[in-house]
């Protein structure tokens, strides 16, 4: 596959880690990107990441062959309204956000239908750090990337978008977009906020020092994620907000059945439970290992 | 400190450690263990961790200077009454237990009320792997024991313990049993009843599949704990069933006034909870690299 221009707007770690990628893989003649602030663009052209920077998207958006929007969830949207004027119809489309739903939306409400040529991404990668400083070449390798389609989508962009994917060493699968959110809801975003929450409701209780003192490591795992970048998971919360309280009742009537296990004393059910649980986790990570996906089970 | 003969009843990864520690120091004279069945009481001997065995409790608890209870949390109730008759008053009495409510309830049945020379205490420490071969020398160093005294025990009893544990490494706190059992119900056994409640809820979906071949390193991190023993978890959720219930309704409330945020929309309520949470974890676990207590945290 080869890209004449392709052209990432908001340069991060999402969009330069891809950039670089199809760099290596000699698969993309040009690399522009555009945003709101010139820092980050600079950096890009100093690091090699990119070929090019505008803070003007007519220049930014010219004769590109694929446009990647990879800003935050939430300003995704008001970046569609600032490109729609100025979309030639053969660019192809995409983006990476973490949540489906809203994007459609929002495609839907400047666009009035979403474009045939606009493929709705999400690369499930990341990493701790953020910034084009922290891109890599190999951040898709071996990760999934979830696209989105539409059957009014363009076949043939879809086919583009999958293969730019597939370059950069992803493995990519299509699923409908409700059931992208609601999926990403349950493993990702719900984990979060109920992290989020048990942290906060710890701390706020009047022996927090002393609480935070004796936790060990279980509870460092437990929490590691209540250490993401709250702004970026307040966007996700507010763009999955139905499918997060879809799922978040769910556990919540869930968690009232255990208490119920436990308020009765009923051990038999507890540990069935227990057992059932554990069995889950492990035959499931058990198996990505199996399948040379991940590195040994812990 | 010196030991004339420690008595170890329950000989597994806990017990074992404690042995193989103290004779590393020159701090005890003779080890002996005790249990129900003769196989891990057979490999300790083999493996050089204790000096002597047999399945006879009176020929054990005879003339030992310190006695550890270090069976599973529930079978511990158990021993109490069949030690009882054979215990002489000079024995110092001691045990591991994760929760001590319990511990402390079932000796006040057994022998009416604590006895003097009996300290409960719990090392919070452990390993993913368990048994009397995986003992070893080190594993309660730089590790919390907290020992939970009442005023009516003697407090050379309780000096004795605190430098048994000391000499293994650990660092020795004391504690009210009350604020013990709710200090760990909070930072161990609701994370664990949180992590195997959510996988479970997951799992019981129909899509469980789906939902567990897209769970990235977040959702992991967040189940590892439900890959716990689930027998040994039951009879904790058993031992701390009040303090656990209280901890989940707690954390209940608190899921329900997210719960609300999130219905409501309300983006700066939201940013500002998460960005409290993450504070509060970044500065426990800064705080502790910092003072050299643990690897650099993540």
């Amino acid at each position: 596959m080869n890209i004449g221009k392709l052209t990432i707007i908001g340069l991060g770690l999402m969009g330069g880690s891809l950039a670089k990628a199809l760099k290596a893989k000699g698969a993309v003649d040009q690399v522009w990107a555009t945003g709101r602030r010139s820092a980050s663009l600079v950096r890009g052209l100093e690091l090699g990441v990119i070929d090019h920077w505008t803070l003007d998207l007519a220049e930014a958006l010219r004769d590109a062959d694929v446009v990647l929007i990879a800003t935050p969830t939430l300003v995704a949207e008001q970046v569609m309204a600032d490109i729609a004027p100025l979309l030639d119809e053969k660019t192809i489309l995409t983006d990476v956000a973490s949540v489906k739903g809203n994007i459609l939306r929002a495609a839907e409400a400047v666009f009035g239908a979403l474009p045939p040529r606009f493929v709705l991404g999400h690369p499930i990668a990341g990493s701790e750090q953020s910034g084009v400083e922290a891109a890599k070449t190999d951040l898709f390798v071996d990760h999934r990337v979830i696209l989105t389609p539409l059957a009014s989508n363009d076949s043939a962009a879809v086919q583009v978008v999958r293969e730019m994917w597939q370059c950069a060493g992803a493995e990519v699968v299509e699923m409908a977009v409700d059931e992208h959110d609601a999926v990403l809801a349950a493993t990702s975003h719900l984990p979060h906020v109920l992290a989020y929450t048990l942290v906060d409701a710890l701390a706020a209780s009047g022996s927090a020092a002393d609480i935070f003192r004796f936790a060990a490591g279980g509870f460092r795992d437990f929490t590691r994620i209540a250490s993401s970048d709250p702004t970026m998971w307040h966007d996700i919360v507010l763009a999955n907000q139905q499918a997060i309280l879809a799922g978040l009742d769910n556990f919540a009537d869930h968690l009232q059945m255990v208490r119920g296990l436990i308020a009765e004393a009923d051990g038999p059910a507890i540990k069935q439970l227990f057992s059932r649980a554990k069995q889950a986790r492990d035959e499931h990570f058990l198996g990505q290992y199996m399948a040379g996906r991940s590195k040994p089970p812990r």
